[in-house]
């Protein structure tokens, strides 16, 4: 049986890592076509990624077909697996996202504050297409969305497309597990954590070790400060023994932005005026990365990668693919629709979620009730998202205003305004759906 | 038929409002007894109060039977309905509820921010003991709670105590019509808002004039700023076009605390550098309202009562007793059970609604879900109600610090503690159940 | 401002109560014309009910104008109400809905049973394209619906007719409230039933006589089988203590199919090998009746007509629409969506509900819970209306029989399916939506 | 680390099954003691099961201590799991439970019918009582409840008892896995049913094999009637074409009390005079199973004991007691509870579900609605539990009428009190909470 996997934004620097999760499973799941689809912007960097990719499968000797293209239809015919690691407008469009939202006071973060709505109404257009498309070429492929606000993605998609096979992957998860096991010295393997929230919304409520309750443990090495999962492009503040003891949930980095706003808001402004936006020294880092990966007599992943953020996002979204394709049964932490999973969210929300993993897809673990202690924030995020989705689809002003003011990191009537005025401006190019 | 009310907190400077509404019902609603209770502390106001509403009494010739005493329990023997308007802690207790969160950089309102919290910490032991003495005294009294937080203390009796005829009421939706009235130049008898939310947290969704959808014409006026319906208490700051029209909602007064945060605490703040807190405000218009009820010439309620934020409380809670006495099955709003009646909030939520007067209690039309725009908030400030709640019963700091942090006018990790400290302080006299 | 009332299904033997209806309440509710509409097949019956029509309201001396057509889309323009009161397929259809499941060993009534689902199966999409007229020609008119089943019918045309402004109305609550007044020696106004259910599965929780609980007088009485408000069409057997005692509530006539099934059984079959169906009783009763109406001497409704089972419905609906019109705020029992008011139902539900009727429609008064007692039987028959309706609507042979099986009164996989294809071998011609 | 079982009912004849089970898995499942508990009147089976187990063990060779006991609470100290396979009032009570029902024309089933309401008042105070030993005497064990009604047990014990590692396990969903994989000729380890519902009414809503979806292939053999997943102690009439295809659900066989009431009626009524009840039948196979038993030189579970009813039901306790102690996280089929599973059912409702099995018990897998098809007999069932339970805790008269009343299979306001009466009557020695 072959498999087809097709890598949409294949010129993206992530791309050697998913190539090296896919040697490296190649045993018990044998790909054996990859394509590489990207936009005429990118139509260099797809090259360079391209030739390496094939270096990188070539040194390990596995039959797998590489190609890469600009013909996006094309590369769907017969695909098994459509992963998404998209970045519409490019770093630049980060930048925006983050430097004006600084210049109005407020945190510029790409993922549930205003940059992130803003990277969720230029992406969810361009999914929106693509899921079309894959219903139409490849109606049985599964879409792995790694493109952030991953979330907020996956619900539009599962909300707004035909296709109905869809998943979204998000690397704080992983990063919580493994940093935790490193803690408490066990095997990630061996460590589950309960989970309740969204994407970057979620709190470990248990971490259990081979079946033992291990979170008091771990609560205590977050007052202590020794645990920090936080991954590369995120402060880590630490968490006050207050705060811990009061929700006994293990929080996610994000949380800094919702109960540290003023930490971190002082924190981005520091870095920003030092080193310029995330962005820009992301924009750096990519230049050097693909300088790196030019090299002719490099075929493996450069470790460089891991220093990005999004590291082992796609080491995820393998062990996803393989998990599907053996239907391994095993529990992935995936984004999917909640269906009951926790009460009180609506059934077609997409929630963060344990879920045992089939070839039918993922089947979530049931949560229960969200605990008292985060209920209420919880709700208001999602409530949130549900705006920013409608808004994203709508192309309504008075639609992006409410998930603007809304944003508890926002919530001023007026900021949101002109907040709202001058992100539309600057990205207006990658939101056709405004009519700007 | 005779009809007994008792006054807790009938010291109040508010009391002469309810003896004049209670004068000018008496054809209808044939009050034969009024007890005023009171406390030692409150025993000088008492005497005043108590004299002034025997002189208006008297002036207005009504066969109601009046008496003032400090023994509570005596006082609700045979009692039809208990009123109660108290302040545990006096202005004094308001004032740092004021002062403590605005020295730490936040809103020091007495509702739903953190002087709220603890005026709910206060206040809500205070009246569980009575619930239960009503519950053992006059098990078919009907309590009618002014007491703020007016909808938090409702929902705590209704929760934790085992007398279940209690309701809640509020001047806001009293003068939202009012207001909204006079911009239409219509009797407000004839104006119908559609509220929905809690108690400083509602929404109009919809006026009706004679059936007649105005809704429309009154956002109008809130984008003109023509409508002002703060009390006394609460500045008014207008709002944005774009906010109305993207909600398509009226907000109240209380809304600016949480979409204009910045410009009502720097009101705020100014204000306070200028008159001290709004309790030190009321204190000197206390002093003066009790010098000109002392007056033993004075038998009629002076109009310098007026001026007071809570104007209009009384009024409402005698319409209320009037439609419950006669069965009106009229239409007021009252705090009472949801019972689905917003069916996106839990049964047993106390919100603020139309509802039906029946002698049985009040019977809340169903508002439906929570208009999309607002839902998140709106779920969010009702999980915090619970979480005070939950404190103010408990005694627990965690419990104390859940209900500060997550507050979306704090919700900062870390000064949430500081304050809560503070205030823990301050009030401890009036804590008992905090074992401080 | 006049006021336009279109008659759908005029040529009924009911229509000179609503024309009385309206005669009588001429001062308060000015209707300036009244359309009586019908189809060709009732063209002799229209013309008879149109000069007796015109009979009356000349006799009264009001100034309505009042015509008849078979021209309904010519009828509806500048309509504010339109009433329906049609039978598809006539007494002949009633006639095979009551005998073929007799035949089968079921209960063949004409609601919730066998018949019911084809009455169901045969009007909703006749009132459908009704709804899309009105919504199209006369768009702010209230649809008011009379015609049975009236809650299944309402809930079809308010989930899948673009117009919204439809209300159904029913007899029974108003039976329950009148003979309950009787028993009590109460004015049937003083007297309110809290009632929870939909249509035809209405239990009563409470009574209220001038808001005194009066319950357990009248569920005494049930017992002693002293209280009898069964139409005329249906039996009434009375109730045992035990059923009474321990349900604590009021139930329907209807609520005898399904708790007396075997016994209404039985004298549902004497009463057809004795008399035929009951349609075909009601056959010979409309054959008199417009013998009677033919006289060009009477110029009133004639008392014969109460003898039917339908009596008041038009008494209800004339109600329904004064209080609409004139903005009453009245509290009446009416079939309209739930949103929330039970909050075991979905939102989308159509209820049967003690509702304030305004000019914009009735705004229900919440329930809260089902009683635990019936929530499970509720729950099954609200679920088996939504099959119904889903039938009706699809046409699918497959909705239909999870309709037939899933009906507490049939529930045999096997002789679901003989009934069914003997239902729909008798209605096809009616059935255009099946396909047959 | 040693396992300590007791096994409650340990004289029960299904018990050689339970020690067959623990000595197969002994590797992976290293049990170091049993002890078997019986009462009074059970002693002398006890005593006969208690030499065969021994001689199984020795046979086996395996490094068990073996013992039994009348003392349940001297059994419990130190115990691990705790299984449960009683019967209070032994045969002859079922016996009653099921001729009383079918003398006054009912289905006699010891489960969701007349007898299972009986059986579950008998089981669930003695139950509660151990869960209190349990709660006291060793906190951290498992109960692994096998009495029937399995589902309305575990939930009764779920909510009235203090002791909350309680699951419930059943046979049904194991027969009917290995039944369709023998159609399927499949390893019924690479099958995979999703079930919706609880305990005696669940459907498979989806087959799957190694994670292909097969459900129309299993349809299809329901159909031919080829497949057959009946217990032996029920019937198999096999499914419609009709039935199948409009709801495309797999039934269980218990559904033909629901779906094919008269023809089970016929049969059990023919199978009651040729045999008498089951229970009889029962008692008689018991008898010879015993003295098979007593034969000294038998050291393995005879094969005669797998033509009982419940076969399998300790191999279902076996495993999953294996996956608590090995924390497998492999997925099993239990009653647990919903906790929003089945987003349509309360949260602290007990639903049959597959769940992951950790050492902190078991984690649902989230079901998401019921199918509309049988959502309203599925709601309506659950109800009727809560009715059970209700009246076993209360030992109301009323309560018990209502569970009777509203069982979809009597529903007959008088015969469920003359029926209730006779069961009453029967079993008053073993009804101690209904002070008759």
């Amino acid at each position: 049986m072959s498999v087809k996997i097709v890598v949409v934004g294949g010129g993206s620097s992530y791309t050697p890592e998913i190539i090296e999760g896919l040697i490296k499973r190649h045993e018990q799941f044998p790909v054996s076509e990859i394509v590489l689809v990207d936009i005429e912007a990118g139509k260099e960097k797809l090259e360079i990624i391209g030739h390496l990719a094939k270096r990188m499968i070539e040194k390990a000797q596995k039959p797998i077909k590489l190609s890469w293209t600009l013909d996006q239809r094309k590369a769907l015919e017969n695909a098994d697996f459509v992963s998404t690691q998209i970045r519409v407008g490019g770093l630049e469009a980060r930048s925006d996202d983050e430097r004006i939202p600084l210049s109005h006071g407020f945190i510029g973060q790409e993922t549930n504050g205003a940059g992130g709505i803003f990277k969720a109404f230029r992406t969810i257009p361009v999914l929106l297409e693509l899921a079309r498309q894959v219903h139409e070429i490849c109606p049985n492929a599964w879409i792995i969305n790694f493109t952030n606000p991953a979330g907020i993605v996956t619900e539009a998609l599962l909300k707004h497309s035909p296709h109905k096979k869809v998943i979204g992957v998000c690397n704080i998860p992983y990063n919580m597990r493994h940093s935790t096991a490193e803690i408490l010295e066990a095997n990630p393997d061996d460590v589950k954590i309960e989970f309740v929230g969204m994407n970057h919304f979620i709190f470990g409520r248990n971490v259990f070790v081979k079946g033992e309750d291990r979170t008091s443990d771990v609560l205590e090495t977050l007052l202590n400060a020794d645990l920090d999962y936080s991954p590369a492009n995120i402060v880590n503040l630490g968490w006050s023994k207050t705060f811990i003891n009061s929700t006994q949930l293990l929080p996610n980095p994000y949380h800094q932005y919702y109960f540290q706003t003023e930490e971190v808001l002082k924190k981005d402004l520091k870095a920003y005026e030092e080193h310029g936006t995330r962005a820009e020294v992301v924009m750096d880092l990519e230049k050097s990365l693909f300088e790196i990966y030019k090299n002719p007599d490099l075929d493996v992943k450069p470790k460089e990668l891991e220093e990005r953020g999004g590291a082992f996002y796609s080491d995820v979204a393998c062990s996803l693919m393989d998990s599907i394709y053996n239907n391994k049964e095993d529990i992935q932490t995936v984004n999917t629709l909640n269906n009951g999973a926790i009460s009180d969210l609506p059934d077609d929300a997409v929630i963060e979620v344990n879920a045992v993993i089939t070839r039918h897809g993922p089947k979530p673990i049931a949560v229960g009730r969200i605990p008292a202690s985060v209920r209420g924030i919880t709700l208001n995020m999602k409530a949130f998202e549900e705006l920013v989705i409608q808004a994203a689809v709508s192309g309504n002003y008075e639609d992006a205003y409410l998930a603007m003011v809304m944003n508890p990191l926002i919530s001023d009537e007026k900021k949101s305004k002109t907040l709202l005025d001058d992100l539309l401006k600057a990205h207006g190019v990658y939101l056709p759906q405004f009519n700007l």
